[in-house]
């Protein structure tokens, strides 16, 4: 953390317009195509993160590349930071592993091992060769924590000391490793014993306040709060609505060494990224954000990976029609109406499904308590179907001047009205329960029921009417 | 904020189950029903946020009343802040404006703002009538902020003084008002002009270990970097993307007067609520979000608002179905491939709205940039429709021995995903340009032309090739 604001009067938050921006592109290319440094260094300064990423994104690969490995390491870091992680992910990628390493090692520690944690093994462990023994190390470490633990989110830039030191030998280490520490977000030190188990925290106040022979657990807040390296999510934003710390420390969940630090920042961003992610995976985007810079290759086969099953789901529903075919030869009016009733309670479905989903994700409702959702849910339904059913029964009983076509049209909305709006709020809870991702699969799934069950309600119901339509 | 971490050895986060919970839920009710404040105190005190979010929702109106009647205020303000924002509101509604405003008081004044700024204008100024006049002021113009603007999101608790002061001052000052400054988030000291304009920004280690007869403007960070009320979400991004601060002084956009601090946790968690926001509008969860502890009606209302004018659109695209009957009547196999077109279509088209909004989001493309999102959509178009188009194409043509059924759906299918996938990336766009929320209503435009295309496209391709069907 730089420790306070300095000297500077008026953000720039205008942003350039688009011509201005694409001149810039072309400024920049020009620059590297007669390899100056500098310029492309100073072109890119000046630009807020987004302008940043919006530049990095629209260039090609090889411009890309170029651009990295002119800048020196530290301008290359901010750039890398101001990146979506994909992104950020598979430049590395083609960078030399000596480059690559050099950028990394600018980066604070839990943000190399994200980067490193989405790249094939080998390329990440080419990387960490190119660093020092220690560095990567921690990061190594950190590679293997799940993401959005309190183990991959924490900083393990910690200041740490031994209950047995005194203040005054705090001092004199803060002393001799002060560059070291400048890089730091310090919030308090932590005390530990010999083994690295921690015993306390310090207020760097009292530090300062105190005696210089005293011993640390004389001054320390002893038996302190902490969170393991396992600690979910969950876990993480409770204790922070519990306790308005601004950070805590984190143990290893086997060692029960003190790693690192934990700040509110972190656990906040990683909810960030999860509703951010529920929102496309559930929009059918898989294999994490797409970016329109990535190759077109890839954004198509990704897209196709959701598509593909889909087209079975699609088969399977359409099935029940063809066992229908003499029902609707005989009623063809009744094929203005399938794709209606479909999509209608697709629709109603979907808001239960989305209900369920973030209920689910604010810890709400759990994945056993089905027979809540389902009595929540389908009262719901019927009310909807109801009025739905009244609403586009009317519409076709009129236009085709036949009450029974409006019967069944109508009775098929409101019954499949209330079969998905039931089964939406359900399907997360049941998708949670076999640990699939509910944000993935509840979409599908449900689609497929409810055309099914749609189809076969209008078709069946108008079958046995059929002398009457 | 608590300065520290005390005292306590391990986090509780196993959960009760299920059954120990609804027992826990009759135990309350019973303490409620013979007005056993302490009771109830008690048997909240444990409970984690989220189980405390839980309980609240799930008992009756009447007893949630209750328990905040119950509970001291400080004890109730701690559950107000664990219940999700929109029933937080709805809460206070019900109280009376007596205990509402006691409890608001404990709150911190941008919950207040928060909390008041959803509730209908006379019962948010009842409550205020009843804070103390300094309070009501400040929770007022609070208010007036656009949610999610630096002014909404920051806290009005700052440590200021004048640049005029001594350091004794300013001394003898924290010491007169230590009550109300405990509850601050101290990050720093800000020092302004007699008319309230920012200077300095103090380090309070700075304050500490300085000459108590010094003047704040020797000891100050002069011209430090600030936002102004009127920030938006991505300014407040792109500032601590660039700046690594916990903490930016606030001013105000009109009048220039330091007004308060924002920090970074604020900013991520105004971003977490976004990209929830969008996820739930995505899905027809209009007007705030849905819990299902809200009354019945409010939900069923809720939703058909977003279902009603989706079946308007549904009978416009069918009625391209309608134009067809005779087509359909002679091959009524292809009843069995309308829905499947359309639904498939609709999949490939939200996935590059998905994309577009997210990319909006993060200011990686701007509303005008039409052309470029159509390049590279219309290549992935192009691509997918090309597959999908041949798998269905070959299924049909084999089910049905004919080759030119195969090319009739496989044709429409290609030309209608190559449609689908550009407009779905452009819709957004174009929304956003005429300031409609594209979250909201992209969906339903693009379902409703696609569904149009797709019809189309199958019906008179084979109303062309009709002999050969």
């Amino acid at each position: 953390m730089e420790n306070s604001p300095i000297d500077s009067n008026h953000l720039s938050d205008s942003e350039t317009d688009l011509n201005s921006e694409s001149g810039l592109w072309r400024q920049i290319h020009d620059s590297i195509e007669i390899g100056d440094h500098q310029a492309v260094a100073d072109a890119i300064a000046p630009l807020s993160p987004v302008e940043t990423a919006r530049l990095i994104s629209r260039v090609s690969e090889q411009d890309r590349v170029e651009i990295l490995t002119l800048l020196n390491p530290k301008d290359a870091a901010d750039v890398v930071e101001d990146l979506p992680e994909s992104q950020a992910s598979d430049l590395m990628e083609v960078l030399t592993p000596e480059n690559a390493a050099s950028i990394v090692h600018e980066l604070p520690n839990e943000q190399s091992a994200e980067l490193l944690r989405d790249m094939p093994a080998a390329g990440a462990e080419a990387i960490l060769d190119n660093l020092s023994k220690e560095e990567a190390d921690i990061t190594r470490e950190m590679i293997h924590f799940e993401p959005d633990t309190a183990g991959a989110l924490m900083s393990p830039d910690i200041l740490s000391f031994h209950e047995t030191q005194t203040v005054r030998e705090v001092f004199q280490e803060l002393e001799l490793n002060r560059e070291k520490y400048a890089k730091y977000d310090v919030l308090y030190a932590y005390v530990t014993r010999k083994n690295g188990e921690l015993r306390g925290v310090l207020q760097l106040r009292n530090l300062v306040l105190s005696n210089h022979e005293e011993h640390l657990s004389q001054l320390m807040i002893q038996n302190p709060l902490f969170l393991k390296t396992d600690a979910d999510l969950e876990t993480m934003t409770d204790f922070f609505d519990d306790h308005h710390f601004l950070g805590v420390p984190v143990v290893h969940h086997i060692t029960n060494k003190l790693v690192g630090v934990l700040d509110t920042e972190a656990v906040e961003s990683a909810k960030e990224r999860r509703a951010s992610s529920t929102f496309l995976k559930f929009s059918g985007i898989i294999g994490g954000e797409e970016l329109r810079s990535l190759p077109l290759k890839v954004r198509s086969l990704r897209r196709l990976a959701f598509l593909a099953p889909n087209i079975l789901l699609n088969l399977l529903a359409a099935s029940v029609i063809a066992q229908f075919q003499d029902t609707l030869q005989a009623v063809i009016v009744l094929a203005v109406f399938l794709p209606i009733i479909s999509d209608m309670s697709g629709c109603s479905g979907n808001q239960a499904v989305a209900v369920s989903i973030r209920e689910l994700s604010l810890g709400l409702i759990r994945p056993s308590e089905v027979w809540r959702v389902f009595h929540k849910e389908s009262l719901v339904g019927l009310i909807n179907g109801f009025v739905l059913g009244i609403v586009l029964g009317l519409i076709a009983g009129i236009w085709k001047d036949n009450v029974w076509l409006g019967l069944v049209v109508g009775g098929a909305l409101m019954l499949n009205t209330i079969i998905s709006v039931s089964l939406g709020g359900l399907v997360p809870l049941l998708l949670k329960r076999f640990k699939v991702d509910p944000a993935l699969a509840s979409g599908p799934i449900l689609t497929t029921v409810t055309d099914m069950c749609g189809f076969f309600l209008v078709l069946s119901f108008a079958s046995a009417l059929l002398d009457k339509l």
